[in-house]
C-alpha cells in the first residue's frame, strides 16, 4: 500500500518511540496542577536518590518553553547529536536532556502546542537513552499538550503529583490526579512540598501554605501519599547554583525526605510486583 | 463572493472582538515564565486597587486548564449568560470571568491548545465586559497558546511581568520580557515578589528566594520596574479564602506594595499620554 513521506515519517517515529520506552524500565511522570510548587526541584532530587541506590536514571525535561531543569543540574552546553540521535548530558551519573540546551538564554519559546508536542515525541524518539531503571519526566504545570503527549507517547506508569499545602495548589493539584486517572496511569502517588518552613533566625516553624493539605487530597481521592517535603533556603539557593542538595548535602533533614519519597515510590512498585511494564 | 459557515462565524467573532476591546481603555496582561510566581494574587489585588480608585475594572482569568481566579474571589456560581452573551460576576465592583465557573471541581479540563485559545476567544468575543477603564488578563506561565492568543486577539497595551527573586524564576521572567517585546506590547513592566518573608516569631527577615532579582532583571532588559511585594503569610491565608487582601486590609503594608505598583502603572500611561488605544 502506498503511504505518503509524511505518514510514513510517523510511523518510522512510532516505532522508534517503542523502542525507546521498551528500554526503559520505569517512567515516572512528575506533575501539578499549579506551577511553581517544586516539580523541578522534586524530579531532580528524586532522580539522583535512585541513581544514588545504584539505578540506572535519566531526567526528561518536558517543560518545553520554561525549561529549568539544565539550570538546577549546572548544564549550559549545547545539544550533542551523533548518528542522527540525541547524546545526553550526564551530572554524577544521572542522563538529562532539556529543551535549556537549544534555547537561547532569554529567547522565548513562541511555540503553540502541537509543535510542543512534536518537539517531545522527538526527546523520546531520538534521544540515545540506552537502557535505563528509572526516567523522571519534569512536565509544566496545567493540564495541556505536553502532559497529553507524555501520557500518550511515555506510557507512564507512575504520576508523582506535586502540591503545596495551599488552597489553591490543591485544587489545582486534584485536577491533576483525575487526569492522571483518566490517562490510566497505573500508579498515583502525591507528594506535599514546602510543608512549613524553619525560620533560620529563631528555629520556629512558620505555616507559610498551611500544612497536611497534600495528605488530605491524597486520602479523598484514593491515591497514595508518598511523602512531604519542608521548606527550606539553603536547598533553594543550592539549586540556583545547579547544585542538588541530596548530592551535595545527602544527610540534610530535606535528603532524608527525597530518599524517603524515593523508597515508598520503590515500595509500591516492589510491592505490586510491576517487573514487566512493556 | 461565497463564505461557508465556519469562515462567517470566525468574521462574526472578529468583529465581537474589536467590539469588546474597543470599549475598553487599557488592557494589561500579567503573565511570567514560571508558575506559582504569584501572578494571580498580583492580578486579583492590582484589579481591586484601580477599583478602589474609582476605575471601572475586570478580571480575564485565561488560565483555561488552572483557573484560580474565581477561588481568590470566592465565586463559586455557575457561567450566567443573557441574550447568548456572557454576564460576568461581580465582587465589590470587579467583573470577573473565569473557566472555573464551567468546571466541576477537581475535574481536569484535558484539552489542547487550539481549544483552550478557542476558549479565550469565547471570552473576550461574548462576555459582556461593558465600558472598562482597565481589563486585567491573567495568563498560565509559559509562553504558550493562551499568551499567544490574548497577545494577538486582546492586544494588551501593558504587560507586567511577574517574578521572584529566584534565579529559576527570574530565566524564565526574561523569556516573558522578551516574549512582550516580540509580540510589540507597548509597555512591559516587572514586578518581583515574595521578595523576603517577614518571621511572624521573630520579626527578622528571612531570605527566601533571594532579594532584588526583578530590580536588576528590569534594569538588564530595559523595562520599568514596577516595585516588589514581600512574601506575607496572612494574604495567602485570605487568598484561600477568597479575600483580596487590599480590600480586606487596605492600610497593611503588604497593600501598600500592590498600590504602589498600581500608582506605577497609572504614571506610565499619563506620562505617555496614552488615551486613545484603540
Amino acid at each position: 500500500m502506498f503511504k505518503d513521506k509524511n505518514m510514513k515519517q510517523l510511523d518510522e517515529e512510532q516505532k522508534r518511540i517503542q523502542e525507546t520506552i521498551s528500554k526503559i524500565k520505569h517512567r515516572i511522570a512528575v506533575f501539578s496542577g499549579k506551577g511553581g510548587v517544586g516539580k523541578t526541584t522534586l524530579s531532580v532530587n528524586l532522580a539522583f536518590c535512585f541513581r544514588l541506590e545504584g539505578f540506572s536514571t535519566g531526567i526528561l525535561d518536558a517543560d518545553i518553553t520554561g525549561p529549568n531543569v539544565a539550570k538546577m543540574l549546572d548544564i549550559h552546553s549545547d545539544l550533542i547529536y551523533l548518528n542522527e540521535k540525541i547524546i545526553p548530558f550526564e551530572k554524577s551519573g544521572v542522563k538529562m536532556v532539556s529543551m535549556a540546551s537549544i534555547l537561547t538564554k532569554g529567547q522565548p519559546l513562541i511555540w503553540r502546542g502541537p509543535m510542543r508536542s512534536k518537539m517531545i515525541n522527538h526527546f523520546i524518539a531520538n534521544v540515545e537513552w540506552d537502557i535505563l531503571d528509572y526516567l523522571i519526566t519534569d512536565l509544566p504545570p496545567g493540564t495541556g499538550d505536553e502532559i497529553l503527549t507524555i501520557a500518550q507517547e511515555m506510557r507512564p506508569d507512575f504520576a508523582v503529583i506535586v502540591t503545596t499545602p495551599q488552597e489553591v495548589s490543591v485544587i489545582d493539584a486534584e485536577r491533576a490526579i483525575n487526569m492522571a486517572k483518566q490517562m490510566k496511569i497505573p500508579y498515583i502517588g502525591v507528594v506535599e512540598n514546602m510543608s512549613g518552613l524553619i525560620c533560620p533566625h529563631c528555629n520556629n516553624v512558620i505555616d507559610l501554605f498551611g500544612i497536611g493539605g497534600g495528605k488530605i487530597l491524597a486520602k479523598e481521592n484514593k491515591v497514595k501519599f508518598l511523602g512531604s517535603i519542608p521548606m527550606d533556603i539553603n536547598t533553594r539557593i543550592l539549586c540556583d547554583k545547579g547544585q542538588p542538595v541530596v548530592l551535595k548535602e545527602p544527610s540534610a533533614e530535606i535528603s532524608e525526605s527525597f530518599k524517603s519519597i524515593m523508597k515508598n515510590i520503590e515500595l509500591i512498585y516492589k510491592e505490586k510486583e510491576l517487573f514487566n511494564i512493556v
